[in-house]
């Protein structure tokens, strides 16, 4: 059984991708809270208002690594996707947490992002483009076959 | 003595005005290859060309993995910045992987990428926003003493 | 499946208040033995009286730690409990421990001994006041839900 | 050579009873910042001031952290003194997280506390109650003999 | 549920004291062999004959540790009994091993040879004479309860 | 329960002949992909051509990596077979790997390669010639009986 | 400071012309022994003499290891040369030694060896031909230079 | 440079045997307190007497445990001698410690507890006789020649 943690961006459906096409194979998928607001607001909303907004973001940062930094020690994979959009910091400090661990990282990102992710792709064993091709890579590493699901 | 290791932004001279301003400091610090030239060809220069801009630059990352690996393992203390421009992800990728090591993390930027780096900063023992807030962090770790230096 | 371990004071039924009002969630609960009694006279009751008030307290504290041990390495987040009375520097030294090992730690404490407990509140990942506010954080990071259970 | 940490107590002279009389050893020691004002105030003086006590306190508290982190993961031998006063939760968080790395921990307190550190005490490898007898240990660990200094 | 590892002397029937009392409790028993003639010859037996004593047992005492190594590695806790016959170095190794891992360290032995055994005491977090006080300690870590099963 | 791996030579059937006499034991086997073409050329197969072999045979080893990596790294027993033909130094790279991880290690080979494989040898808790014989030591340590199967 | 460990071919002098080339800079360089004949027999030279072998080489290669296993732990980087001759599998167990320990790996092979090492060349950051590039390397991981020496 | 930490029989000299003989070569040599009286009666001495020889001891034994602790954890290369006489678990206890950190283990002894020793000399990297063949291992680890010093 493979434990796989899916980082990174959350504006797409890409997980959804995966976890439906690898739903046949004997895999276990773990994720940040990919609820936008809820992932913004966790802190404040259980340990009270901040005025400042470092504090207020700071306080739902800390309650999301308790999920995180657990997603991740349990992994055997990291897949961490680089979207189009934003800064993605989180994703990129996520990829070393896992790098540092000694996870097997799989990095997904479009051309355009390669050279400014080039140190991150340094650390991966596989870098790939489409959720497909880690639902192949999953397919591969757990039955040794290569054909397309 | 303290290790300091300088990650993030190679297009100012902060880690000039650190280094300078903590050079009277029981203070050892190391720091990527800033010249950004070698830094991006040093894979093929020494070990011949590519073909593919991807294998170019994963011969050079892979190459300066070898002095970042170890300027972060040796560190005590690790300074990271991330400047106004460009995606930086190697930055926020040496911040998790130091996280994850256990070393003790100073994150350095202005308030623009406040929110953006809540992930990063919520690892964190101190966000500042200048080179010097950095040299008075190591004096007073060092010495135990306010005094502006 | 969460491990928590529920370290600390063990005067009120704060233990009972969180796994009853956490019971539909995939969560596994450890805690030091609770009867007080029990857990001074653990050791002499076993391994025979002893003259010598250090010696018996000795016998027992370190018979205690076989369980607190075990409860703190298996544990994903150690929660540690400050209550109004007493000194609790088992409460105190638990979160150290559990800081050491990389475990999630949630503080829970009152206003008043705020400054008193700072240095455990920084290695926190969560600082809270009510057993309620610890059952809200475990949804959270289980179901990314931030409904009131 | 021994690497020595002093933690705990901050209101006595204890650690320079215990550097003097020991310097003709060779032990290398460290403690926290012992100037109580530039302890609680560190973390604001240099990155800012804060309304709330609690984020005044926590930038303080991570601030000491760098210093205290680096040095019980040097220390051989971490040294935990108690004193008559004050919670002290951060000396028993310091033994805790001595513990968790497997430091040779000494817990230096008076009776009076015997019962209420006996978890702490349990932990250790010697329990004593003057700085003398920490420089009578050094002096055996290092030299082998019990001649009084 | 504990994992319990039973090292050492292997001439009574204590394992199977232990074992059978505490049938009822949640614990998983692990143990070297403790059949002398295979435990001494299953080297050769395996992979050929020797002429020389000393490989003969080194064969057989590599494929013990085989066994020794995993169920040390997977215990909670590690027992070892030291009897009133031979040598048993194997047992004190065994405790020694048990300690550097940080493994929970139970010590059975009689009074006879207490002073012998005064540094592997103290390694230990219980002392015992008997396999019922075993039974005692794991009652009562399992469940909170002195009362004798 | 035994985590076994088989490491090495994919042209023979050895694994197979393992694992079918091993069957009624608690033993759960892992593997790297034995089927030659899948293994060589999985990396292009789902993450794209490449001009060269060296990038061809990369992306390979890479995406094998993921699965041997977790393959030894669960294992308690590595088996390392070493055949009569190619030079098979991915076969004593796991070995190495496998014994800084303090794995168990069993090595097989025929004479005819003792001398070249001394190094690796040394490094192993046994060192056999046929499948028959790891079949009788996984029996042998899981029930402490030397019959033949 | 740069230590690093030169492991593999003893048949040609590939280790002096990159420790002469190397001798500016801030490097410690260790090796196994060169000497062939005091390598094989060390261990029966000064342990006493044995009939087989497989003993003959047993003892030899365990006191090597002495020498090799603290290399390597101490190293920075490692690197492993495979010649054109032998089968050099204790190269190969070397590499994947490092590679679990997380050493920074520079492998150096010519071309006709290019698909047998492909597991043992994707563990690595670098993969050179020539003791010259392994020149390079260093001087560019030390100084951020490509001028080449 | 190596640290040597000799463990075990403290009746004769072969201590200073190895020492003086080694007097030219780069170790740096660590032992226990080896005046018995001392070793024995340290922790009583400076912290109090006891009425029961088993805390009489255990306050000694634990004292000499910060010694012993640092010593084999600062090692390359641990040394244990067992001697004619007396049990000597702590020397096997020592051994056992240092093999489950991974210590190259060199174990000192007579023919006549060849079969008693066979557990503690698996684990041996060298089994040997006198002080002198020490001597010579460390001549050769450090310098790769065999001639006899």
């Amino acid at each position: 059984m493979l434990n796989v943690y899916l980082s990174g961006e959350i504006h797409t459906d890409w997980r959804n991708q995966i976890t439906s096409a690898a739903s046949h194979l004997d895999v276990s998928f773990n994720s940040p809270v990919t609820d936008h607001d809820a992932s913004d607001d966790c802190g404040v909303a259980i340990m009270g208002a901040e005025d400042q907004k470092f504090w207020h973001d700071h306080k739902g940062a800390k309650l999301n690594a308790i999920r995180t930094s657990k997603g991740i020690a349990d992994a055997d994979i990291v897949v961490v996707r680089f979207g189009e959009k934003y800064r993605q910091w989180n994703a990129a400090f996520d990829a070393g947490y896992a790098a540092a661990l000694g996870k097997s990282l799989i990095v997904m990102h479009q051309d355009e992002h390669q050279h400014a992710l080039k140190e991150v792709d340094a650390a991966a064993l596989a870098v790939v483009k489409t959720p497909q091709q880690v639902v192949e890579i999953l397919t591969y590493v757990l039955t040794g076959s290569l054909q397309k699901s």
